[in-house]
């Protein structure tokens, strides 16, 4: 099932997606369990898709992509590392990326997103698909200028805007067999499989619940592969996943 | 004027905390601007104070007392460097601090926290005081173990209780002229004065606001000064500050 958030007649609203772009609008909570399709429908062009869930916060993970580590001559992590975008950074479908004016080096990076569903706190692997709603397509935006002078990876990540998600939550997903690109401007940039994945979602549902409590509608970015590069003002950043469809936004300057 | 956040009867108020331990009962939104004392009061004894306000994200500064940079003959940053801990991480006066089954190296840090008005995006330092509702007391719990292992600071100073606000937010403080005390098990650990700040409040707003949008009820805790050190289960520890009394917390294991 594809779920979507939207805009339409100045309401915003959950639905669902079906293959001939018509959305049926859903009453109650998608994360709450308590939620069912309506009987009133709209098309997707007549929406403004929004971000698919409202993240209190997006736990990142750093290098966790077999071929990135082998590009990069690291070696491999024994745990995941662990960063935090805020919630003011989240961005939609179509959203505008705004080029910090403190920034000379703004990046990319195609990540695979897990949305969680309901309140997991020290979940044991075994349990944690028991956590998720779903998967959707993120962009760890990055002022890598700035990443790189902090040290600190938070300033470099956490400007407004460096978040986009989107444009569905795919319920239905085996997220360890799919394949991830990034296009710039129709360009490949970054292509890889999740198959490559050095840590893999439930073992990372586990390990960062152990830290923090997630939240229903909180993300965690399971990392990006080899091949991220640098944005212009102008430019057009896809990413794409197979089942997830197409985020794509446009850079600015800010 | 000092705002107390209260859990009373099964219900969370806000309130105006007087001189004789009396609460008088807000109606309405202490951030809006929208509000009112009501006739209704409780005495402090009868309510469980919470954290006065529930930030989405808290926004921390690193190194920023003049006298720890001495102590520690670090050169002063020429910007502030700042970290995010996750709303998950939220604690209350008197609320227990849990020391993680991982680390073994727990850390308290004494901080004063300044606590967003409304809502603040790119806002020039001569501005950045209408934004500040008021100021409360903070302690930056850290795993220090895990901090340094991680390189990150992010997990470290994430845990779930690694956030204690309170106990009321103080409207009227200067907050460059006050001291600020941490006490482990009464025994004073840290000492000093926010003239000691290198980056003044109305500098960290304009900074933060920049990169990320602060909202309502959002904190910067504006950094510690000397003698952080650890703490074990049973320890109770308790930050002091001029005006802003003092936010008591109890360690226990996780």
């Amino acid at each position: 099932m594809k779920i979507v958030r939207f805009a339409f007649e100045n309401k915003q609203s959950y639905g669902v997606l079906a293959a001939d772009n018509q959305i049926t609008i859903i009453d109650g909570d998608i994360f709450g369990g308590h939620y069912k399709e309506s009987d009133r429908k709209v098309s997707l062009e007549q929406v403004s898709l929004l971000a698919p869930c409202q993240p209190s916060k997006a736990v990142c993970i750093g290098l966790n992509y077999h071929d990135h580590a082998r590009e990069m001559n690291l070696k491999l992590p024994e745990e995941p590392l662990i960063f935090l975008k805020p919630s003011s950074a989240l961005n939609h479908p179509g959203g505008k990326i705004e080029f910090p004016p403190i920034s000379n080096n703004l990046h990319f990076e195609a990540e695979l997103a897990v949305v969680i569903k309901s309140q997991a706190r020290k979940i044991p692997v075994e349990h944690a698909g028991d956590y998720v709603l779903g998967y959707t397509c993120a962009n760890d935006i990055t002022a890598r200028d700035i990443q790189m002078h902090d040290g600190q990876w938070t300033r470099g990540k956490s400007f407004d805007t460096f978040l986009p998600l989107g444009p569905w939550i795919e319920t239905q997903l085996n997220p360890h067999t799919v394949n991830i690109k990034l296009l710039l401007n129709g360009e490949l940039k970054q292509s890889s499989n999740t198959t490559n994945l050095i840590f893999k979602v439930p073992e990372l549902i586990a390990f960062v619940s152990q830290v923090m409590t997630l939240y229903p509608g909180d993300v965690i970015l399971t990392g990006t592969p080899s091949g991220v590069g640098p944005m212009q003002a102008g430019d057009t950043v896809t990413v794409e996943i197979d089942g997830l469809g197409a985020l794509s936004n446009t850079v600015i300057r800010g």
